[in-house]
């Protein structure tokens, strides 16, 4: 028999939450129960509530559903996605998991808790074992799993075989970075029609700081970062969605360009070993063509959900550079939250 | 008295050379002769050989200048400034050079002659002093002077004062560059809009090659090339005019970033000891404010001849890290050949 | 049993040959039998061949498809769809039809000939009379059969129920188009960034004179054109693929404006009643936004196949007025020739 | 003896103030005494207060200048530029009005006031007779002035010519608006990019309603709007700085193309005949090029104080059709305001 897991999407209203909504409207696995919002929207029908930001379906056809306030009693469900507002994630999100939610977590709030799981299910589904730390810790039935910030999500998709295979001693990005990655309103026009903006608040920081735990060890009750020197330099391009990454790294023992492409090709991780439904077929694209990964071409191959590299190539500074494009807000957000969702499940880790 | 030096304008027609003429058209010590571009347009005005592209006043106030071919015969004047296209500028500039002219090329037909200064004024005047060796050696009474491509150019002038400050061990560039650096029509609206291109033909190679010779020295007879480890990663992004460059620089003794800001902020150089009409008061703006430079604020002041350094901050990977901005058709093409020969004459180096 | 009739695409390489690759290679009716360019692609793989500009699977899955030459020899099949260039679409196609082939034609060549149907399958079906007349006249087993350029196309989508319903007296369109209408390379990036192009060659004469031809009726032998007061101004925006279109509208009789929204709302046309596979479930979305259709939100609606139409409301000057949006390359260009083609095949004309 | 008149800005940090500024800096008979804003900038320096917007010299050099309360009492001065926004600009202009000062406003407050000239100089130069009236009944020794929104000056300095020597009988109006008319940080990029959004709320009226108005005429105690048939549709494009207006027009009697022509070439009004500071030699630059005006060649001639006019040609819908091209940011906004205050001056309205 194939029974659904009932879910609700918190922030439904928003550009993650939109994106949130049109990946569960079909899922196989879930079934939306609840839209939730803030008590401004509550009652409303979520067409009345806001205006539908994605390009196809409008509302993915919940036009006519009722959104909830965003509290446990009013959207209760065993799975709970959220994409609210950081300034106001943490407590709400904290409520649900304390109700006995499983909540996948696309805001900023609890992502550098030592006992929540910052998650990228192809390169560090390990890190799942924080679960029971967090719950015995909070005395909660439910639990908190956080997704990176889009930039960082998008890096350690390279980074992680690299780092397995041969060591990863320094990497060094600059990114090019779309404007919907700020959410709505976010980038006003006259700062970014024709421009560059070279500096993305508090970005930086986070990329250095969350690449090096993303690619840690877990050591029994929590993870320690791996030790690797790191320069991120973030900037906002007139680009609506797909996040273009500069990179160059030092690996140990100095591999060839062909060993190296040789590991991106090949590697394959959990979601594709469990065949999970959102994942791509392989989480990596290469690309050969010169001038390939572009926005225009690639960031919407496999629904968003790969990331493509492209120009690998000898660095004379740091061994070897790559340019990297992903989908800020499939793969870098309400993409990465329920292909999370989906590894916890296969995993049995929801009691639903 | 005030007699001013007779000049012409090669490839007057396209975008770098409507430059020239822009430039050229009110300056104080040079007086344009000749507009001269390809025998299609001989004969023609100034207006019908071209669409002005420029946003001032039109055709710079020459609409009806006639235009004459780019030879030696029909457009002689003791200064040239070439705008040709690389594919025809090689010969045409010789000719010129051959018959008594100082020719001040855009082009890169010469730029890695071994005898031929690629000079910006800034950074290394002494380069000069290849003059008399290109002239003994070609036979010429006229000489032949380059400026580098643009992206070269706005990078050599941050590199230049911390070379020679502290000794530059290695750099790495990600650009994020105009499209008017790639002439009209170059780069196509379907190719651009929304998008980041992650290639440009051999631009890497150029800025890598260039800065070494940049940043060299002279040993009597040709450029004996600066030592350092160098990394170039070119992109080309929606916006018009102004090359944005995050860079990253190992230097010897590991500067604090006080010193270094201290540095690039007194830097003053020839063309400013020389009050070049040309000259920007200062060759680099220093931004303190996060998120500066920008394009549409920055990339006009002074001219589009000073460039723009933001984000001076330590780097965890090479160890100093700032963002640069600079006008990729003035000081990196046009404006950059016309302050050359400014310091070419100031130096006494024109027979006129 | 369900045979799929063999198609061959001419000028397959192109964007608009993209787009018919794209919605040919999982056609329920069609089978992809050759995709033909010209003799510089033939031998080819498609990847080879061209680069995929489209955003979704590349090459439509047909990457390692031998690319054949555009001539009846080499590419016949019952079906042909023409993305042929202007210049050079005139004389194959008439090859192909020739040979036997109906061949459903995106390029300007026969468009105006007066045995030609010029044919919008909501707008004009009884158009398909000619068909007979064409193959008489000409000799032909075949014959040819073009959509109107994408600008009119969207245009008669509204005009067309209007002027049916209470007769069209005169129309004013401004319009506001998108990039993709000029090829590839098109528009270049310099012309079109923070730009308006206030002027397309030749297309407001196009946008006249079809129009009055799509609205016309079939006098047993030709066309006679409808009778309407036109004025079309045509503009180039930094829009990839949508072309917006303010329109103004006299009509007989001076209808109210809930007149006129129930007439655009309950339109159904031929290709609705007979359930054709690319056909919009409606012809029109009316909007009641005031703040639509627009190109990021609504362009992809039903595979860029309906029209939107927003903002009706009345006009002092003429009457009514609204906005319109239509997808370009789909309605007004491949998927306009794919529901030709399906709708010529539901009404038996196809000798295959 | 050459004495300055002594001005003040209110609103001064705002994208149009910044526009006043930079305008009034430099401007041979006025002089900046005080810079003002809201209290919540007052005490800070310009630089402080505000980020500067424009591309030219930051702060207009003025980067120190401390700013004070936008109030009567901080900020007097004989003639006062308010680029307050719309919610407040009301009263504050009325208190420095009553306090004797003569305002200038770019503000939409008292637009409409019966008593008020909305002045365009070239256009309604007699509508100043309003100023007695105004005076007298408010009790005031200084008055309010206003110019109209952007779209409809660009707009009115082409149909006033026609008006006077034609008669107009109706216009139709579609304009592609320049996102910088929306103010900072006005149109958010996710709106924008890519996009043409067909709606500005209250534009349309706007323009309907002030057409009238301006090209209206003086009765001795008020306005008689002029009778016209008009209609409007507004839309934003990816433009920073340029409405572009598609217009067309119905003459009495109709005129030939030429006339039309000879008309608006030949139009010089009073602020070309008294040589006004910031008049443009002529109102309105006629282009002959068929694809002219564009926003990035044309823009900013003349300081964007010049109308562009192109494509002039017969409508076969209302008779007669063209483009026009204007700077919303300069002559729709701060440069029309201190042109209205350089004809106030030269007719010595002004008692400073």
């Amino acid at each position: 028999m194939n029974t659904r897991i009932p879910v609700t999407v918190i922030g439904a209203t928003g550009v993650v939450g939109q994106r949130f909504t049109q990946r569960l409207a079909q899922h196989p696995e879930f079934e939306i129960r609840h839209l939730a919002a803030s008590s401004r929207s509550a009652g409303k029908s979520y067409a009345d509530a806001c205006t539908w930001r994605l390009g196809s379906t409008p509302y993915a056809g919940l036009a006519h559903q009722k959104i909830v306030e965003s509290s446990s009693t009013a959207a209760m469900a065993p799975l709970v996605f959220s994409a609210l507002d950081a300034g106001v994630a943490g407590p709400i999100e904290e409520e649900f998991a304390r109700a006995g939610a499983t909540v996948f977590s696309n805001a900023s709030a609890h992502r550098m808790d030592e006992d929540v799981p910052l998650l990228v299910p192809e390169v560090n589904p390990e890190h799942l074992d924080l679960l029971p730390v967090q719950r015995q810790r909070r005395g909660w039935s439910g639990a908190i799993l956080c997704n990176p910030n889009c930039t960082t999500t998008v890096l350690v998709m390279a980074l992680a075989p690299l780092h397995r295979a041969f060591g990863l001693e320094a990497f060094s990005l600059v990114s090019m970075q779309a404007v919907s990655g700020s959410g709505y309103p976010g980038v006003a026009s006259l700062d970014i029609l024709g421009n560059v903006l070279p500096y993305i608040a508090g970005e930086e920081e986070k990329v250095e700081e969350k690449a090096a735990r993303l690619l840690g060890s877990f050591n029994g009750k929590s993870i320690d970062p791996a030790i690797i020197s790191s320069s991120a330099q973030c900037h906002r391009v007139p680009v609506i969605d797909g996040h273009t990454e500069a990179v160059s790294v030092k690996l140990h023992g100095n591999p060839t360009t062909e060993e190296i492409i040789e590991v991106l090709s090949e590697w394959r991780a959990a979601p594709q070993e469990l065949g999970l439904t959102s994942a791509p077929p392989s989480p990596l694209v290469i690309h050969n063509a010169p001038d390939r990964p572009q926005v225009v071409h690639d960031v919407t191959t496999d629904g968003g959900m790969s990331v493509h590299v492209g120009r690998i190539r000898p660095c004379s500074v740091l061994g070897t550079k790559f340019v990297l494009l992903g989908h800020n807000t499939e793969r870098g957000a309400a993409g990465g939250s329920v292909l999370n969702a989906e590894l916890a499940v296969a995993r049995g880790l929801i009691n639903s």
